[in-house]
């Protein structure tokens, strides 16, 4: 099993409060989206919504998915101001969220 | 806001349950990487184990991210007789499961 060299994912899974409207929530996924201008440490930034059809999604709507190049830089991130402005507001307006960082490792059979 | 032509990423988190052993575990990492080779929708496996900092990851302890054209790709491999055959052995070695399926979406800024 073979891990990509240095790069790790941070998978942020969410629900947001009822009552927030499609503008507010495109406003969050922008402000998100723009740490990547602002924190050195995070290298790309995707979403989407759930679209599962198994019925296991527990709630979860969204996803985001960043990476970074080290676990380092994400503890870096963590830490930025920038993210912690963000984070304050993007948390207040979430019913509920998971979080799992990892190394993507392939599998050779 | 900008979609990855017709890619689907598939998300699994799960906790295993207690008692399992690293060879256990290993085993059925591998059985489910194996399925790219049996169905062919599902494009690419790749797996982790949560290395995240902040204690948002409410329990999960692994995460596994599958790649498919479609979503009505994701619907074949879940009705595919090699995916409900391990299914049924890797579910029960879980004590949670959460499945999210995405479509990857870039943000311009």
């Amino acid at each position: 099993m073979e891990e990509a060299k240095g790069e790790v994912k941070h998978v942020l899974l969410a629900k947001f409060k009822d009552g927030l409207s499609e503008d507010e929530i495109e406003k969050l996924i922008k402000g998100y989206a723009n740490l990547v201008n602002l924190i050195e440490p995070m290298k790309a930034f995707k979403w989407g919504k759930d679209v599962s059809i198994e019925n296991l999604h527990q709630g979860f709507t969204h996803i985001f998915e960043s990476t970074f190049e080290s676990t380092e830089g994400i503890a870096e991130y963590i830490a930025h101001p920038a993210h912690v402005e963000f984070a304050n507001i993007f948390l207040s307006k979430m019913e509920k969220v998971l979080v799992i960082d990892f190394k993507p490792t392939t599998v050779h059979l």
